[in-house]
């Protein structure tokens, strides 16, 4: 038996309330001896750490770097390995598109493309979201026999592009040639099977037809796509574990997972003032509030280590705000690692505190990588949160006799 | 999915160059309050391991004791419960004979029997080389129908045996009775497989061959075969992880279990300075350095705490010499424990640092057990040791969008 039949086996309903805070990318490496959140000012978090289980966790194995949507999964309680989520998935979520199972696909980008049909430009100079809107409707006039096809604007040059209505496979290339000078590639299958073939075929027809319908339009006349991906049903949050939950996330893949499993996605700003303001706003509705805040992360992306450490230290003011509401369980984590100095998502155990009555009080003395490895729940993976979280809030029953 | 198919995903080129330094039996158990490595003036290895990731690693599961085959197989990311290698393959392989999927190799002890047929010295007092090599030269005159045979002197009474050409099975007995006056077994098959009834049939025929063959030698008239073994396949270094490995080990079944995961065995005499001497002078010519150090493990083998410490002493005041050659990636650990006072290979987990500029500083004060649990890897299994170094290398790609 599996984690997964254990859980469907053990869940019982709870009132408890549950807030899931996911600063993304804390996870750091120490430049002068100390990492981004142990640099940081944070009473609060650090008191709450002391009171609460804590520790470290590993979003998928040892050594493996996550991408958001597998860091994610994890910590809702779904297996990243088993349930693999490609970009255009999270793409068509993004949009808030109503994606079935069997649907394909893929991110757009708005490119330029010269007289001989090479790109000059792979984002087509970054067109506002009104072009792209206008480029849409253009290519919605586009019939394709025994095919649907949905194409909705996400950002500037980006959209989202959902087919239908036959058997599809994913396997096949992608027509962004990474470069300028060079025309987009003509998609591919990349294995025997004749769907691929099929599929590739149909997609360089679709395309065809883009470019001409788009021969007079400047500079967005022409798509590049990438990350396509077929999409399979996951069972939802409701289905396993009997939670009504939201997302409060101001961006659009982490709104994207979050409806993947189900979860009601709740229009916000992104910023951690609006966001914390929301969750006091909706508090009461729902039994689980996925709270996300992406600028941990985008400053590790961007290097900046002061950045990184002065929005923990805005997050931690504001953590009485939660507090006061009085969550039954209170969980602070990350997705995965974003150190500063590697600029990048990393491999490296991500930190971790659950807050409720029924902890056993860690006593460490920060919250803080170095000092979370003496925290009551050692390093677990990511994996496990949720089967912590559920206990925690009365919602699993005992095993065996 | 599971963790090999990710790596083969995930995967790519890199030119960082990585050093494994493997203490055989590094790990221990505390005498008078410290282990061996505790008891050990190691500045070097300790001040390392404060600038590094560190931690301990269980070779297999928690409470199993590992050979070396299984216990190196998890440090090369080999799962040794999938990949069960027979000691008579690493026989073979130890003396370099080009081994084949669908061999069948033993191990051969020449012995020494009385007229009777009764085993009166098991090790043929130890013969010199020279003999082993004459005997095994007669040997080779045998005419088996239908099979092959390559029988290759290792060292004193010590051979490799390997048949080839028909299908075998190595669910068979052994003949070493493992004492004296009695006469060797017969080959039994262990299973109702009759290929095991075959294999067993000729071997006792080739058998009966030798004893005729030697019966006027002395003291080397006859020999004794163990650890049956059929030879599969293994994908290699190369292919699994893109890298160019090389091993430089003074010993034997080191070097062939190297060379079964298609490492570059090098020559080199045995011994921590002409090891050390050899990694120098190949430096650049590989992606991966496997350095075996034995005397570790044989001091603990043999109950001398003392030895052990003083070898580990000899270790730290070299690793300078590594550290000068700026490997990306420093990799100190063991394939198992062999603690002085239980004077044999044992299932307690084993210190591991990994040094890189990726490393998140494990802070602890010294390079030992006690000390290594507060490391900033934790606990991990021996098998996870591989993912860490492909990421911190460079090798592996983000997983998910």
């Amino acid at each position: 038996m599996n984690r997964e039949k254990l859980i469907e086996m053990l869940i019982q309903p709870s009132s408890e309330k549950i807030v899931l805070l996911v600063l993304d990318g804390l996870g750091g490496i120490q430049k002068d001896g100390k990492t981004e959140l142990e640099t940081a000012n944070t009473p609060n978090l650090d008191s709450l750490a002391r009171e609460s289980d804590a520790g470290l966790m590993v979003p998928v194995l040892p050594g493996i770097t996550p991408g958001s949507g597998p860091g994610h999964l994890a910590l809702f309680g779904y297996d990243p390995v088993k349930f693999q989520i490609g970009r255009g998935i999270l793409s068509a979520l993004g949009v808030k598109f109503p994606i079935q199972a069997g649907d394909l696909a893929a991110r757009v980008n708005f490119a330029t493309i010269d007289s001989d049909g090479n790109v000059v430009d792979r984002r087509a100079g970054r067109i506002p979201d009104e072009v792209n809107r206008a480029m849409c409707e253009k290519i919605r006039e586009i019939k394709l026999p025994g095919v649907e096809f949905f194409i909705e604007t996400e950002k500037e040059h980006r959209a989202a592009l959902i087919f239908r209505g036959r058997k599809f496979s994913d396997k096949i290339s992608e027509t962004d040639p990474q470069k300028t000078g060079v025309p987009p590639l003509v998609v591919k299958p990349l294995d025997d099977d004749p769907i691929s073939a099929e599929t590739a075929r149909m997609i360089n027809e679709f395309l065809e037809k883009v470019k001409e319908k788009l021969k007079n339009e400047h500079p967005a006349n022409m798509i590049l796509l990438r990350g396509f991906a077929l999409h399979t049903k996951i069972p939802s949050f409701k289905e396993r574990y009997g939670m009504k939950a939201c997302a409060i996330a101001g961006y659009p893949m982490y709104r994207g997972l979050a409806s993947l499993v189900g979860m009601e996605v709740i229009d916000v700003e992104s910023g951690i003032t609006p966001q914390f303001a929301k969750l006091k706003e909706v508090w009461g509705e729902y039994d689980f509030y996925f709270v996300h805040i992406k600028y941990t992360d985008s400053s590790g992306e961007d290097g900046d280590f002061e950045r990184k450490v002065s929005i923990i230290e805005e997050v931690d003011k504001k953590i009485p705000e939660i507090l006061d509401l009085k969550p039954d369980v209170f969980v602070v984590t990350a997705d995965h690692s974003t150190p500063a100095l590697y600029k990048a998502h990393s491999w490296h155990p991500v930190p971790v505190l659950l807050h409720s009555k029924w902890s056993r009080k860690s006593g460490i003395s920060e919250f803080g990588e170095t000092e979370l490895i003496k925290g009551s729940l050692g390093i677990i993976n990511s994996l496990d949160l949720i089967t912590l979280v559920l206990s925690h809030s009365g919602r699993l029953a005992k095993f065996g006799a």
